[in-house]
């Protein structure tokens, strides 16, 4: 069924995603096309067994636009100008701005749907690709009103190609999502493991596994997710603001406690103790598990 | 050699941290004796091969109080003074302020060491006990000027005796220690994990094992940690505060660049890439293997 929808595909951008793209519809038949405005990445990903090297003769049926955010409008625009194929899709990890500037461009919107595969890994770059890295995982659809329904169905189509499960969410809402879920934790994760260079080596001796898994989605590309956050810098500030205000109650608790060591005032024990409930309790949402058939699901960057 | 200086204990307090010493101790020859206020997690406890349930006849070489940090001091005073043992120490993951209320409550601080593990699980009680936990991990000694030699050299026997690294450091030291590299980021998980109670379903289907590694920690005893948190108000406060800054000019620069979508200021992006870089920097501090034949080391509770 996918297979009919989408018969040919080019992939723009050979990183980590676009090659594990390509690799995965390789694998169900499809050879895709490799652009890559570094020849040397379109090379390793050929190299690699995920497609060809160059663009199509004849308009491919999708084009995959596998940049990161703040050069997919421009991305699209040029492609859709060239006639590279008869529709378009994205992959990158924020949707409102970057549908917000192909419409600027005066982008065919019709033949556009973004999309958001959620999965990545902290190495980037086609030697990092995976044949199975979406498999099983939500791939967010982000159709806009104007996208024609042939469009909608080959973006539905190459995220069922590479194993994934499609997700269809307004782009407002996906971005207000991932600041949740994804770019806030990622950006906390960031201060923290940079808190650490004010440390003495003797105290970092200490640090264990706990500190290591809190930190882990910090070891991510900082050019690619600087570009993640500024697009999506309105959605992250507001998360970011909520939990600037329960750090500020934290830390009153805290100096109440420090002051009174021999006599703590309850209120800010029970302050603490709240907020480790609740992290306990939050924690339980997100449960391997938890989201019904979405077990295994990776943040996406 | 470590045999020779401690053939004897008692353990107080058969939760993870105190069965998981007893199992390594009899493991090692030394068959403890323990000790509960619920008697059930003692029975337990010796259920599991820890030892024998109930106080030795006579003192017995060392006692390891391995009760939660504000239970410390007074369970000192009471063993200390009902004569379980010549030498105690304890193995609380906060140091400074047991070792005040201990000085307080008239406690012999030449028979006492305090001490610290720094291995630890999300689970908590007997059942989650393992003879190996503390392998190849170090255990903070903090005696203080008046601790006695033997004292000193039975704690860091019962370390050896458990397959621990000994590291000796000043309590105060050590506590601003665990403030950075585990009480705030457990603080900051479980805040981050609460914030998810904030979110709609359809948002938390998108989290993925990124998320899940970000707030492992936060999956700890709410009132253990607590009350860990409590006896190390001052020094979280200190380093959370310095965490808050960092986030308040995140925000900052995420609003710029939200107000300024098409033409953001250098300053905001490179902001936030300074952040992003200094957050991987921080992050090869504490890779496995990073700090010497530290290799492995868990976050201590």
């Amino acid at each position: 069924m996918a297979q009919q929808l989408m018969r040919s595909a080019v992939v723009v951008g050979t990183g980590l995603i676009g090659t594990s793209i390509a690799l995965a519809l390789r694998d169900q038949g499809i050879t895709p096309y490799l652009i890559d405005e570094n020849p040397e990445a379109a090379r390793t990903a050929a190299g690699l067994g995920a497609g060809v090297v160059g663009p199509p003769r004849a308009p491919v049926d999708l084009a995959v636009i596998a940049v990161p955010p703040q050069h997919v409008a421009a991305s699209l625009r040029e492609h859709q100008s060239g006639g590279l194929a008869h529709d378009f899709t994205d992959v990158s990890s924020v949707k409102v701005r970057p549908q917000e500037e192909a419409a600027e461009l005066g982008c065919d919107l019709v033949r556009f749907v973004g999309g958001h595969p959620m999965a990545g890994r902290e190495r980037s770059g086609p030697l990092a690709a995976q044949v199975d890295l979406f498999r099983g995982r939500p791939w967010v659809l982000t159709p806009t009103e104007s996208a024609g329904d042939r469009a909608v169905g080959r973006t539905r189509a190459l995220a069922e190609l590479c194993g994934a499960r499609p997700v269809v969410m307004d782009a407002a809402q996906h971005d207000r999502a991932v600041a949740l879920v994804s770019h806030t934790p990622h950006l906390i994760a960031s201060l923290l493991s940079g808190r650490l260079l004010h440390g003495e080596e003797s105290q970092l001796q200490l640090a264990g596994q706990g500190l290591r898994d809190a930190t882990r989605i910090a070891g991510g590309d900082a050019d690619l997710w600087t570009h993640i956050l500024s697009s999506n810098a309105a959605a992250v500030a507001e998360v970011l603001t909520d939990l600037v205000l329960d750090l500020d109650a934290a830390v009153d608790a805290l100096r109440e406690l420090a002051k009174a060591p021999s006599e703590p005032g309850p209120a800010g024990l029970s302050h603490l103790r709240d907020v480790l409930v609740r992290g306990t309790r939050g924690r339980g949402l997100i449960q391997e598990g938890s989201s019904g058939g979405l077990s295994g699901v990776a943040v996406g960057t």
